[in-house]
């Protein structure tokens, strides 16, 4: 026979255990957004999809979400930081290539001009992905890119590269999954270059990343196999590329999207335009006081066509300056 | 203050929802394996890397198991199954093309004579290809498969293909993810071809499989998008390109790998030869009279160099005749 005290003090504890999420969702899940339309518009559709026996109703095995990375989950500005990084493995490596120095776009980098980088063109980046993304195992450009991400620190905020992100959508990332969501990133940067910290950063693990990627190949040395990366890229996850990765990497077609930019906009459309409830979000950077304020303008993350497009599909809008209490979380320590 | 006898009712209610997994363990997670090494070497390893503060301990989210399809989670004879649909799919579009009554590969087909068919090689192959895999949408062909699961029959067995599918090797699966591992397809077959069933078969969701993919491109058409499936192969999955596409979709490296022939040999080492706690495992088809018996001389599911590895490099050999009680799960009704 069980003592009574015990009992309660069992049931009060076994209470707390089972039931502890479904108290928690009382608190604002989504604490670094203002009240406003963009907030509802997000809460509304969780909510409908969620209630069982409505008739929105989503199965969980059927709710997957895709995010964009750059200009959606982190900044995108003065450059894309695939590129800083990149820029920052030149100066690098450079010790080994005393040949850099008589020769473009490394001379350049390594005067610190990247305008003249740039003015390489195709050819130049071409060269500095090579030297930079390939010629190596993927584990050791996976040290590569946690080496840098540990030091570097970004021009304007002087903080690493991995605080540049954004709370509001760390936390819509987190409440989706507290939904029975599955998230995902989509992102046209390097599935190598992201998958090295994005679990920490945002809880995605690295086999929910779709990216561009390239060509590697097996090598087995001894009893030792390794991956070698090759200089050729062998899919571009970006613009119509989106949907395809989608296709190819998770096999089923997401309900919920969120972008920043004209390269999401065959996403955005993959994801709604289909039937029953969908939800599409871009992030327009409308703040350039706390972050950069850019759009149709801008060579980085341009947003022209996919802001057209958002008011007739449904899409929300999310502005950055009213619709976001804060951009980035509090600076460690 | 709670009413005693409810509080105790309560205790027992969620106690038993609390740890209803638990209690369960107790059962045998694999009836239908014999008892004996394979079956030991399998519950020994799961045991030692789920035991937290041993030394093997693997953190869940690296319990990441990779399963060929193909001859490993069912069988492959007298022809892999996917050549069987393709086959079928000729013969039910045939009526939209008079043409190929005089055309080979398909007039063999029509015949019913699949040795006349193989006859045509490699351009006949991707003639047969290119009209049951290419020219309509993603969703198109998914129904395809849908319709030919629902109502072929495997010639030898009378019974749907989904239904020959490994007991044993669905058990494995399920007691894998019961203790926390991920588990993935790994196949040289086509991963559109897979994804419309497994998730019911295996209880592997579509996002899980890793296969032969071919070129989908995106279409807008209206307000309908569709990803449009091109007669052009894009990555082959097998042999070396299973290391490869486990790096491009999963991001991380197994710590369990199951196969049955030589196109899996480069994904056994790939997850074993690393350090820390690892295991592969061969399923060699020996049974005759249950399935099919067949090794080093077959043309499919070769498996040749990988049996003579596998003492050497610690990997576990299934002998399907002595290891499994049952091959096929219980017909249904």
């Amino acid at each position: 026979m069980l003592n009574r005290r015990f009992a309660i003090l069992a049931f009060v504890f076994l209470s707390s255990f089972c039931l502890g999420p479904m108290a928690l969702a009382q608190a604002d899940p989504l604490p670094s957004w203002n009240d406003g339309a963009a907030k509802s518009a997000i809460t509304e559709f969780v909510a409908r999809v969620t209630a069982e026996g409505g008739s929105d109703y989503i199965v969980p095995a059927e709710r997957i979400a895709v995010f964009d990375n750059d200009g959606t989950l982190w900044s995108e500005q003065p450059l894309y930081f695939q590129f800083a990084f990149a820029m920052d493995r030149v100066k690098a490596i450079a010790p080994d290539h005393p040949e850099w120095k008589d020769a473009e776009p490394f001379r350049s980098i390594l005067a610190g001009d990247v305008e003249g980088a740039l003015a390489s063109g195709k050819k130049g980046m071409a060269e500095i992905m090579a030297v930079t993304h390939a010629g190596m195992t993927t584990d050791e450009f996976a040290s590569s890119v946690r080496d840098w991400m540990a030091t570097a620190r970004h021009p304007k905020f002087d903080r690493p590269y991995n605080e540049l992100v954004y709370q509001p959508m760390v936390e819509l990332l987190a409440y989706l999954r507290a939904n029975g969501f599955k998230t995902f990133i989509v992102s046209g940067g390097g599935v190598e270059f992201m998958r090295p910290w994005v679990e920490d950063t945002y809880g995605v693990p690295p086999e929910q990343v779709v990216g561009t990627s390239g060509v590697v190949s097996y090598v087995l040395d001894g009893d030792k196999p390794v991956l070698q990366k090759e200089a050729k890229i062998e899919f571009v996850d970006d613009g119509p590329g989106k949907p395809v990765g989608i296709n190819r990497f998770i096999g089923r077609r997401p309900v919920f999207a969120a972008g920043n930019s004209d390269g999401d906009l065959q996403m955005l459309q993959w994801t709604t335009l289909n039937d029953g409830p969908r939800f599409a979000l871009i992030v327009h950077h409308t703040d350039g006081e706390r972050e950069f304020a850019y759009d149709r303008e801008s060579h980085v993350g341009k947003l022209d066509k996919a802001l057209d497009e958002a008011p007739s599909r449904g899409w929300t809008v999310v502005d950055m300056k009213s619709d976001w209490k804060v951009v980035y979380p509090t600076a460690k320590q």
